[in-house]
């Protein structure tokens, strides 16, 4: 019986072109035209903290377009189903379970990961359950994946095609795919997907999303667009 | 226990403004500017075959795009996995597994369904399963659904989310969505999702989108949109 | 020599398919799964008012996309240049001057049209001119625009192609397109097109998209959708 | 007054992030999962060619998006609105009239132009013009702009905001902009405005968006991504 692996998600940031001064002249062909060209020899540009400031300020958003981010995520399927939503600014190749048999590989949240959901769908908060229920949780998705997995290879020798045997996996099954995105659409998946709440308008995102995947691309905003990032941030998380 | 249900997907056309002629007032503007307007009450108009044949084989694409159909759909997750990937020209809501208890309702593929990949990636064909292979196949499948809803519950149970919880739940499980799109995007969808051999640019979709899905849609267009679909068939269903 | 007409935008809502029941079906299909069907013959739902408020006050924007409207715009190029950049959830087809021969209808603007702007860009004003600077204006484009169209014809003649002569019209000739959004890509360029004090994130739009164009896009929805149109107004007419 | 200047449009490419590579990781996620990865540290990949000519001939397009490309772009506004019809995956920001005096730099067609539109629309062909023909347009044109220049300025010292003076001004003004789009957003664009007549679905172009925008982008597909377009044009020229 092949034994199956338990791991977390993982985000690496694989390529980017991406950058500040990106926004600046964008903006700036607007008031300068052609002469934004002077822009590029210049390195020492002055005034760009406040003019993105005004940018993020006034939702003015498609100066942050022209910029570049390709990450490498690897999460579960139940979260892929939630990312592919957005749809605009985003592409998306993803590991195929019609073209591979998928590796024993699953998903299984950790200890801190708030467990109980209490209130009406809209209004609930999540609470941290208590060490027996994780630890019951854990054994019961433990038990089921193996079986799951178990009756997946059993499909597959059967000689059943594998994009029929798969559909006895479960959504905590971990996939694969490449997501790339310019400044202005990651900042549109921050707002929804993270959970601050001081944002002007909150979010309540599933944790996996919100802690395993969108707070990697956070950082990488803030990484090479600090002074987007900031403006961002304090103004409400408002994607502009 | 919870008895579960297998079902097949279902598709409506909940509703729809969609005919030739919005095609003709659209291709029209462009040579007639606001004389346009004078077709608004004008019912016997000629030439919308050829003129429709015309735009579907240099493929101008637009004037498609004034159209609307509405789809509410029944189906699995893995095939919702794919419809989603259909990001321009669509708009999806779907049920939650957050926000509600899912149904124990899931698929298995009815007989006709090829069950057996020969071949390479990229270059396989789908042939029929044994009587045999197909019943182990459903009894697999039925067993292991069973038990998933049961370790589903049991979390549930124990007091886990429900976002948590289904993380047990496979691909095969019913879920419901409204699909929205234009003809334009309905006929990427078709020419990328329909198995036509015949076909300009052949593609090798999943049997289920296919045959449980796409088909409906394209009934969708023969009816309330002939000349174009002929032309869209005519012209070796390339979306224009 | 051909005499030139003076002209105001027209918009025209041409089609729609578009309620507020369609916001709220899409919206329940997340918590309700395939049993959102039992609305279909409901005529007496409750709670709408409140679930759209929910909604709009949260951002929860894809409920909204499973509308249509669909409007015929004459409006002058300089217009269709702003409008053009809305790519999402907008269709265009647009009268071309290659095509045909453009009609000699330009625009002027109204004396109630703000001509003075006052201020620096980003931060500017407009206000009202004097009666003689606007029969001053009003003298110099028509006389502007009516050797325009003369240099025009006179290409024309010359046997230079349409699309080569169009080079010396100017942005305020009058050109005609269709254009067609859904309920939430409305809202979009309602909140960067209006000029609302109150507004959230207040735009200042060249006046001509506002008042000559988007205002009667936001009639549609009050008239179509006036639960949606309130909910969007209250909350400060942000985009959900 | 103000003497204008005569130009021709300018296309340069500001930055690109894209490779061949780009498009066979992409791929590679579908067959390989997380394994992709190991192609990280990988030069020597074998087999690029081939698989990319696979994607190319079976319109396998989403690998071509994990690219990145932007161009500054100067142009007539005539070129620009066909430009900005392209609406997915394509980012813009232009030049404004609204925030600064536009510069008096007008385009006029050189000699090369085919300048005689023969045979009826959808259906013609597009012949050089005669010596004498391109003399008096060339004249016309320069006697216009500079007539239209002097009333835009004329207008400006009326106290008009420049936002209403530039209705007077031509569709052949230069503007300039930033464009960003990815390796199939680009080669949808070649594919509809190119004028290739061996191309499987032979487009029509203007002759200013082929020869003097497209094919500035065509030449940097060809330096940054040589097996991706010599596979784009030996499928055709069918945007994947």
């Amino acid at each position: 019986m092949t034994q199956i692996t338990i791991s977390q998600p993982e985000v690496y940031l694989r390529r980017q072109l991406a950058s500040d001064d990106d926004v600046i002249e964008a903006m700036l062909v607007s008031t300068q035209g052609a002469e934004v060209r002077e822009l590029w020899s210049n390195e020492g540009r002055e005034g760009i903290d406040g003019r993105i400031r005004f940018l993020m300020k006034n939702r003015h958003g498609t100066p942050f377009e022209h910029t570049y981010f390709k990450f490498f995520v690897k999460a579960p399927i139940a979260v892929f189903r939630e990312h592919h939503r957005h749809r605009i600014g985003w592409s998306y190749n993803e590991e195929s379970g019609r073209y591979k048999v998928m590796k024993p590989e699953f998903y299984i949240p950790p200890r801190e990961r708030p467990l109980v959901q209490e209130g009406k769908p809209g209004a609930y908060v999540m609470s941290p359950g208590t060490d027996d229920q994780y630890d019951e949780m854990r054994a019961t998705m433990a038990t089921s994946f193996q079986e799951q997995f178990r009756e997946y290879e059993s499909l597959l020798s059967l000689g059943v095609a594998k994009e029929v045997a798969l559909g006895v996996l479960p959504v905590y099954l971990m996939s694969s795919m490449y997501a790339s995105c310019n400044a202005r659409s990651m900042m549109a998946f921050l707002s929804l997907r993270t959970d601050e709440p001081e944002a002007s308008f909150p979010s309540k995102p599933m944790w996996e999303i919100d802690q395993l995947v969108a707070r990697h691309y956070e950082l990488a905003l803030k990484a090479y667009m600090p002074i987007t990032y900031k403006a961002f941030c304090d103004f409400g998380r408002v994607a502009p």
